[in-house]
């Protein structure tokens, strides 16, 4: 891009206000130094979100750079890692600052409540899109991986589940309901907040954790494979909100189902020892953010539904109810 | 993207043999999680190539992940950085395998060869572009940065510059050469070394450093402006090649004007105090790469130009004959 260009992007991104003391070098050299304190890990995460592909062209700026930011904030979330840097490529067909201006004041605002200082990215000018590398610190040791859930633990969600996908639904014309209701859950689908309180809390507690990015049934799959044990969901114990179930009408099962298979919610599944029952309450209260267990892990590998004890018979994208296996 | 699609991906990805020791957790989880040593700190550096911007759609994709992943390396080699990891975030518009295998093979070639390990990275559906973010240690305080050349310092660069200029001019049909000529300058268009083991070598000695990737006259210009210096460069010592001298059948001052203005070139241009002129000489007497002093630092602001002691007053593009200021 003209140098001029330059100037206008870094005029914006010079809205940033966070200083982080362990940056010992920002933007304007060949690299960022940053300082990582002993006894900690760097936890670092990258994710692409591309016009056409992961949202609307003519989505609002605001919301694109929350979510790419929000997203990446809660794979750190998930590892228990506190964020601490970000890089941001953005590539853009032309410098207009309509979409500029509300893209970095949500981008810096959401960076500065998170104490994540940018330090560093590239732009460059082509179609769309937006790739964040994320880096944040965990003590050595103590991050929160997939593979560290046991036979017997409990299996919990924090939040609800099932929000963004109904919020996804009204954004794309595929339901509809009233104007407040729909505002509600457009919001819970742009803005979810990582839980990165939950995922420092976590830490020493949790035997495993992710994030719920592609729906629960789907991620929870990885927590099975990775820790090489079976996963059994009780769907009554799904957390619902009663915007999702207003917008399923009062239908239950259909709130259930949405649930269990909605991306982009962002919420922390993990697992815990039963022992660790009382810990996870004391360690979660001061967070302010609900947890519900919504099951348990068993021996054998893959996923089983159960309502009220029994197995369920749904079909479910990302979900075959004949996969647990003594394997 | 759908899920074989994943792991026709994932299997391409699996070609790395790279393990590094400070890795505690590569792809697969939430994050990658890392180890730095005591008294080193990160070096970050991110970069993205978007198809029809920085290469042509059908350029060889051997070359093009050579590019992306070099070019990052050389971000770190001027800093002084030892490169450690990288992310990929690649954007394709469809699993096209006869471009992925020799993109994937010619990445991790490279990686391999600098002992960097793929940690991460996301695949998504989109025009075709690469994001990369490379990280690499340096020991704390040695890092080479933009802002330490003082007046009366020497300016150097390493090898040859002028070469990728001409090697562009001929894969976009703007000149023409013969056969053997072609081939040596295209590649040393794509597949400029990375100059690692000079920016290791460096440090402790260089007062300041950058690496070449928008032409000497453009770059040299940020050292003077983060060091508050000026910058007199003799065009009568730009290291040249006998294949730049043949293109420009024998013009030496078309040869010089191309290694002013020539970008991508990624040698290294840095700043030493005349002090340091034989620890410079014994510390890069081993890593086998040429180094030639091209100009000096001088007081005020801005780029000089001199032929023989004379100032020049060729146009050029990025430079201003009569920048020189005493401010």
């Amino acid at each position: 891009m003209a140098k001029n260009e330059f100037d206008i992007i870094n005029h914006y991104f010079a809205h940033q206000q966070q200083q982080r003391d362990d940056v010992v070098l920002a933007i304007g050299d060949d690299c960022a130094l940053v300082d990582v304190p002993a006894n900690y890990h760097v936890a670092i995460s990258t994710d692409s979100l591309v016009a056409g592909t992961h949202f609307l062209v003519d989505a609002d700026p605001a919301f694109v750079a929350y979510k790419a930011l929000a997203s990446n904030i809660s794979d750190l979330a998930a590892m228990g890692a506190t964020p601490a840097w970000v890089s941001l490529a953005l590539t853009l067909p032309t410098i207009d600052e309509a979409w500029l201006a509300p893209f970095c004041h949500s981008f810096f605002e959401l960076a500065n409540r998170y104490n994540i200082q940018l330090i560093g990215g590239d732009t460059t000018k082509g179609p769309l899109s937006i790739t964040l590398t994320v880096q944040g610190l965990v003590p050595r040791g103590q991050a929160l991986t997939r593979s560290g859930a046991q036979v017997g633990d409990d299996v919990y969600v924090t939040g609800n589940l099932g929000d963004s996908a109904a919020g996804l639904a009204l954004i794309l014309n595929q339901s509809q309901c009233d104007q407040r209701l729909t505002k509600v859950l457009v919001e819970r689908h742009f803005k979810a907040h990582p839980r990165v309180n939950v995922g420092e809390a976590l830490r020493g507690i949790a035997s495993a954790a992710l994030d719920i990015s592609d729906g629960v049934i789907a991620d929870v799959k990885h927590i099975g494979e990775r820790s090489q044990v079976a996963i059994e969901v009780d769907v009554e114990k799904l957390p619902l909100s009663a915007e999702l179930l207003a917008f399923c009408d009062g239908d239950c099962q259909q709130a259930q189902q949405l649930a269990l298979t909605s991306g982009e919610e962002y919420e922390l599944c993990f697992t815990a020892s039963k022992a660790n029952r009382d810990a996870l309450k004391m360690a979660l209260a001061h967070t302010n953010v609900k947890y519900s267990c919504i099951g348990q892990v068993i021996a054998g590998r893959g996923l089983l539904l159960l309502q009220l004890g029994k197995p369920v018979s749904w079909k479910l994208s990302g979900w075959d109810h004949f996969v647990v296996t003594n394997k």
